[in-house]
């Protein structure tokens, strides 16, 4: 079992941890040890807690563990990015431990980081799930798009499109008419169509206004201000008709932007994150062995 | 003087009173005391006090005092609205005291409503600062453009550039970069040229790459998601080249918007936003007496 291994996908508040043999996950854990709930110092413990959990073998980790708020920045590798081009760039915090590095896209229209994400993108590549010349979405607080050529990411764009939401609902004055839960109904589809108009700043105003006029059901604003923000993020990635999407999500972001996607013009084809993480780590692992 | 009369616009946080006599503001005072810092039952007493201190006149009043919020909901008159179908859906709530109504659109597209801004937009044109057919701005937290025809407020859109600004300086993850003053400087103006390709929520993630690369100064940040966000606005208002914008603004507000409007290839016209709430609601008491 010398290739076995333990993979740590570990966010800033959640964490997902795999042993690995032969390609394969034995045992996942889920859990809520991002890595904000580490105590300074803390990472050399956490992971002795995994060993003795999952067996006394090398650890691979990517995401913000791997940030200068995580256990050692990783630094970033350039755009055109492959499983290859980072696993050369792999730094080592401790005996038998690997961080994998970002991936930066830099020109003089702009400039996007990523970090975690880029194992499941070429992850899914490397599971035979998605194509080497493909756009690939996946979604999230801080939404990722990818453009893939020959396999490697030559090009990003992340939208906050999840982070506005919760803004929004929190801290806005329509985030009072935003109890309602959201799910790819009418409401959620209105706003979608509502959105091709670009005029995101007056679409979430008329919240309000629709409110004070009696417009909409009380319960519905939640649903359409996630298809307004939804609808624009997926507008603007999508620049030919009928272009496939490789969706990286399951559950009720799959459906949403399933909706979104199909109503702007595009295709889904949903992919397992999870089955692409742990393709693209062991490909990293292989590639360093 | 029986001409002679007080009249406020009383917002949510603040308020402005003047003396009127004979269409001049003879005396004006503006404080903090908007609705939300009067108790309940207490505006009898707040008018009380202002009558006071400027005289035993009759009292008019706009803004969000006539709300659901304030002392008496005023409700709102349709597009579209002139001074005089404002002034004969006045209401009083008390005796010498009135409260003039909100205007609201309501077409198969969408649905808007302001309250208080009616006064200075039509008032720019009975005070002959602005034409009878022309784009008026109001910039502040929610962002009034209107469409006036023949001296009547035909249409108008709201949008929620300065809350979403606030929103994001003070709890969005790039709040924290946004710690730098705003002005209409070169940054500014690089978030407006950068608005041109209307995909905010992935401008506004560039903020934080821009950081995480070291690509833009510290302190820039908050003059250019202003400059994104204000940007993204005046071009979604502006439909024709060389189009003239009436800015109903002083000040900070009056320079970024002058930069954006000209950046986005409008012309401004800046006008005085008390002078034409004077002449508005002057004109306004006229048409009921």
């Amino acid at each position: 079992m010398t290739d076995a291994f333990i993979a740590v996908d570990w966010g800033t508040t959640n964490r997902r941890v795999s042993r690995i043999e032969q390609g394969s996950a034995v045992a996942t854990q889920r859990d809520g040890m991002g890595i904000l709930s580490v105590p300074p110092g803390g990472f050399p413990a956490a992971v002795a807690a995994l060993r003795a959990k999952l067996g006394a073998l090398p650890v691979i980790m990517a995401g913000m563990v791997g940030s200068n708020r995580g256990w050692h920045d990783a630094g970033y590798v350039a755009c055109p990015a492959t499983l290859e081009t980072i696993a050369s760039a792999v730094v080592q915090p401790d005996e038998g431990v690997l961080i994998i590095p970002g991936v930066y896209v830099d020109t003089p229209e702009r400039a996007d980081v990523m970090r975690g994400e880029e194992v499941q993108l070429l992850g899914a590549v490397a599971a035979g799930l998605a194509p080497g010349d493909a756009l690939l979405c996946q979604p999230g607080t801080h939404n990722k798009w990818a453009t893939l050529r020959q396999g490697a990411i030559v090009d990003f764009t992340t939208a906050m499109t999840g982070e506005l939401f919760a803004l929004l609902k929190s801290h806005a004055l329509i985030g009072s008419e935003m109890a309602g839960e959201v799910n790819a109904d009418a409401s959620f589809r209105a706003g979608v169509v509502a959105s091709a108009d670009a005029d995101l700043l007056a679409a979430l105003f008329g919240i309000r206004a629709a409110s004070v006029l009696g417009k909409r059901a009380p319960g519905e604003a939640a649903a359409y201000v996630s298809g307004l923000l939804i609808g624009n993020d997926c507008r603007a990635r999508l620049r030919q008709p009928e272009q496939t999407v490789y969706l990286l999500a399951d559950g009720l972001l799959a459906r949403l932007y399933t909706a979104a996607i199909t109503i702007a013009g595009g295709k889904v084809v949903a992919i397992d994150s999870h089955a692409s993480f742990i393709a693209g780590i062991t490909q990293i692992r292989n590639f360093m062995s």
